[in-house]
């Protein structure tokens, strides 16, 4: 079969030179494992990190994709709820099981935790014709989902759905504010805090500003002005006299940090909550403690998050209440270009994926 | 091997008629599992229920025991943490590990839930001389506890654990009252309500009182008297006085029902619970509802609990600060004779102990 | 001032005969209260039990009114955040505001927690043309919404609220079986389930179950039928096709008790919640504990709720997504006319509104 | 009467140029407040802030004292609990009473939170012979408690209940880091850690780890050490070996900030919690954002507690399981020596007790 392979790292991003199609031996399931026939895959930013060997070294030779959809070919004799036909995609958090933190529903803090298509290998990962999965890391994706919708939303909604519902238990009512909206994660979060009531402000650049208040965004303020925060607290305000509650931020979603991290600390409200699950632009920050202490603030850390998260995500997708963005769609002949597409950034909305043809 | 085998029913309790050693094959693990030699098993009365056929008829012919204490001999390719020479014991709660509830963990909410050794088979239970178990299934012995003391307390001192700290989530300072404190549960409830910190009343028969405050109740009351509540009401009065506390119970463990529940029911306080989890002395009972809205009390029930609440329980075993009580031990020999005094009950206190020889 | 007054009790239901209309002084505010011209109050049916001094022997003489909303004219000395002019509403849960309960969040968990209008007095209640409350028990309306609007809310809405959001913690995607849906209760649980996302069947008598559908139901069946709960469970299973979910109800909003009760406990999912908060058909109901502990169950008591629960109601009737629904309007002069239509609850529909004239 | 008094800051610690004492009225209780005769104050860290008036400019004249226990003498129309002649403490945490978050038991959310005694006056603390506050604000002393002992716990030990118990919800067989352990908020956490049945880590200065040992602590490490992160880490691996838990911290309790901020964060599990309350050591803190999202950590800010919190830490000091650590007494005559000595916190051990005389 075919699979989108490299043998060794690149540190100046020159992709096509060791990205490659190469034909490999299909896999087999393992008795709790299925095989699936990918339709359509997603990229993720750790094809990058992965590519580059930094900051940690994936094993060689290497196959990426984290998120993958496709249809069940062949199952292994202990699998007990898929069947072959099923249409399926990946839920890319490969943990134990085992652990206390598996056991206790935080699959998300197990220590054996793996990203599936970025840490594991050789050769395993989501770029190719035929992939193989334990069942537990699959989810049905439900009749009116395409494999690109299931790709595409996979591990960026159930981030979203961890960082939102899991970790800030957001209510209706509450003002969220969505950092980097116009991203793959932050597409998904202004859409959950929609379906669960709250007033959405997001930040993005500001030629996707706009997109954002389509797919929901109450307001959008252009993160690259030095007082957009300023900007967010005003129109907090304006809510608050509007809808007769106290300014400020109740729920931050952020995985911008950087400079953006100190400015963020001071929107939250008394008993605020923000939640990290990443750091595009830096993750040294300064920390004013006392917008912590003084204001009985939660900052919650956040990676991934749980199969029945996933679930959950797609639940709503089939009632359409929230939908996957797309950005654009390549097949293996022009993975390069795609990869470079997503590490510009340049006019991306959305996520983007990858076929096998 | 040896095996504790039946192949039939019997509705009169004339276990003798039935249960039979048999030699059948050694089990060999599946690719998760792990093959242990049982060392020590313990009753419990679903071995009586498995035998009488009701309320459910078990898969025939066969083998019951759902705590089995033992070393591992083999494993399957898959299996992660276990090896062989381990330690471990079982952890009968059978679930499917991709469901909501066990991705949530609440593997007790499982609709595919099994109890190992009772709705388990043909031929798949603890009374055997090697059984095999799902990896995720067993539970490593800490090195200061016995394979008897592992057996008697798997099954018992999970459901109390989940009970009390799971479901009730007790707090030091609290008044709990344990129902039954002289039975295979009660008197794991005793001990991890002291754990916690919390004043402990318990009720037994009049004989089995002392003993109860030995393993640590603060106080005993008989309940075959017919105003043991106004007893345990005065105490939590007393109590009161003394501590500087309101008087009435915070949560009661309750696995008797009956006619003993109503009189439960008036000892809550304000926003207090009682957790549910059998009714050895009838499930149909009377109920003024008043008692439960008027005062904002939580009605919780409970079957088993969580691998990691098992072992939670085993880790303060291994601190000594829970202790399992053995009243017996038999051999497949008298396997019989271990049964009729389970269902009789009569000076029991704690858990009968089965071994193959 | 006018109010309505009685200084007897009658066990006839004859309430003509000791329903007066009286003149007595106007109240002045102590220094943590505000004093209101009433504009409009609520019936609720304790009016009717203190009349018949039962279950328990209200003050006398005896001012009912639980629900009033009006102006504020006079404040005392130490009120902090309103001030004469505003527009207010009474929350009706007198409670100590010092005891661990209050301090906990838990106000209706206070022992000194009293009903006003209805165990207050003497000659303390809402339906009088200027009565008096602590700050604390008044909230500020909406501008956008109408006294008769408010005073039909204050109880029932929060109560609704407390029991849905604050004990059953009800999330998107759900089902919800609200009992009664035509009762001013059972009204507002309708709508609060809506908002938060969830699928609602709920239950009414045949004439009520289109008005119900009306205000958001997306399902109503006649519970007089013998087998309302087979029909409930029809709806839940076609729910859990057409949407990928399990059949069963997530959440039971329980206010009806007697000959229900056990039918409901049938209906509950594996860790499903029912919350009761009265019984209008019979307090003594019989429990088969299988249905609660096999299951996992939460069997939850609520009585009222909190001030900051109301508040929220409010903010929701503010944002047009929840609707007071007032069935008919009275003056004192026709008092008894009005419990009497409350009394038989023929052809009613949301709340009953009384006003000085 | 007498009440230790001062009418301007002084910005060089000349404390004696400014602290008077002088003859000022006996306060009269408004209806709601009770008014105690001081037998025992207690100091803290805002006295010398109040003193120069930094960071913010307390009411002039004015008398400091946040913590003051006494006899009540006197008590207003609507005061409910309290009585003239109980023995009581003030919970020096003033707040509305009315808003959202004290309604829903967060008040030190409170957006009208008052520290007592600090941002309270003119001439409103706890350093005088007489001193007032609202009913809710005081708490009866238990018995066996002496008034020197209620006043060295009140704050401090309330703001380590809610830090360890409130916020970071410790649970029994749980790695606990209290920072600066020989505080007058870390002697209260060590103990309220210990009696959760959690193992106890603690930092101070080498003259001082012996006696963090005596109260409880299982491990003393000085902090001045530049690895002393390393040591720490150390302990809880032989705690992991030992006791079969993994390595790490699960809770870690932190009032120092600056450097020892960044090193606390590698210590955390994954899913652990830092909760932080102040920082004698800096405010601005460089944090490795990879730390918090990474391990999915809690970072929990926190001030001050509950009337609630710090009446169950009374009651367990009640029960001999927490001690309130007194390091020395002084009168109003030497009030500048005592507030020297906490400035510079040589050998001091536990909180300094201000009486009149």
């Amino acid at each position: 079969m075919k699979a989108l392979v490299y043998e060794e790292y690149t540190t100046d991003d020159d992709f096509s030179r060791i990205l490659k199609i190469r034909e490999i031996a299909e896999p087999k399931p393992k008795s709790n494992e299925v095989v699936l026939q990918v339709k359509a895959a997603a990229l993720n930013y750790d094809d990058i990190w992965g590519m580059r060997g930094k900051p940690l070294q994936v094993p060689l030779p290497h196959i990426s994709g984290t998120d993958a959809a496709g249809e069940v070919v062949a199952i292994g004799d202990d699998v007990k709820n898929i069947k072959i036909g099923d249409r399926v995609v990946s839920h890319g958090n490969l943990t134990c099981r085992t652990c206390k933190a598996c056991n206790e529903g935080r699959e998300y803090d197990c220590p054996q935790r793996l990203v599936w298509g970025f840490q594991t290998g050789p050769l395993w990962g989501g770029y190719c014709e035929f992939t193989h999965l334990p069942e537990v890391n699959t989810v049905k994706i439900p009749p009116s989902i395409s494999y690109e919708e299931a790709a595409a939303a996979s591990m960026t909604m159930m981030t979203s759905w961890h960082i939102l519902v899991g970790r800030a238990k957001i209510r209706p009512g509450q003002t969220v504010l969505v950092m980097g909206g116009s991203s793959g994660m932050g597409v998904f979060g202004i859409q959950i805090a929609k379906l669960f009531g709250c007033d959405v402000i997001t930040t993005a650049s500001s030629q996707k500003l706009e997109r954002c208040v389509e797919i929901g965004a109450d307001f959008a303020v252009d993160h690259r002005k030095e007082d957009w925060h300023k900007e967010v607290y005003k129109i907090s305000k304006n809510l608050a006299k509007e809808k007769g509650k106290p300014p400020g931020i109740d729920v931050i979603y952020e995985h911008i940090g950087g400079t953006h991290w100190k400015k963020e600390l001071t929107l939250l409200k008394y008993g605020g909550t923000l939640v990290t699950t990443g750091a595009t632009t830096g993750y040294d920050v300064m920390t004013d403690l006392r917008h912590i202490f003084f204001k009985g603030a939660n900052i919650l850390g956040a990676t991934q998050g749980t199969r029945a998260e996933l679930e959950q995500g797609l639940y709503w997708m089939s009632q359409n209440k929230i939908k996957a963005i797309i950005d654009s769609e390549y097949t293996f002949e022009n993975a390069v270009e795609a990869h470079m597409k997503m590490l510009k950034g340049k006019g991306m909305f959305g996520k983007i994926i990858m076929k096998p043809d």
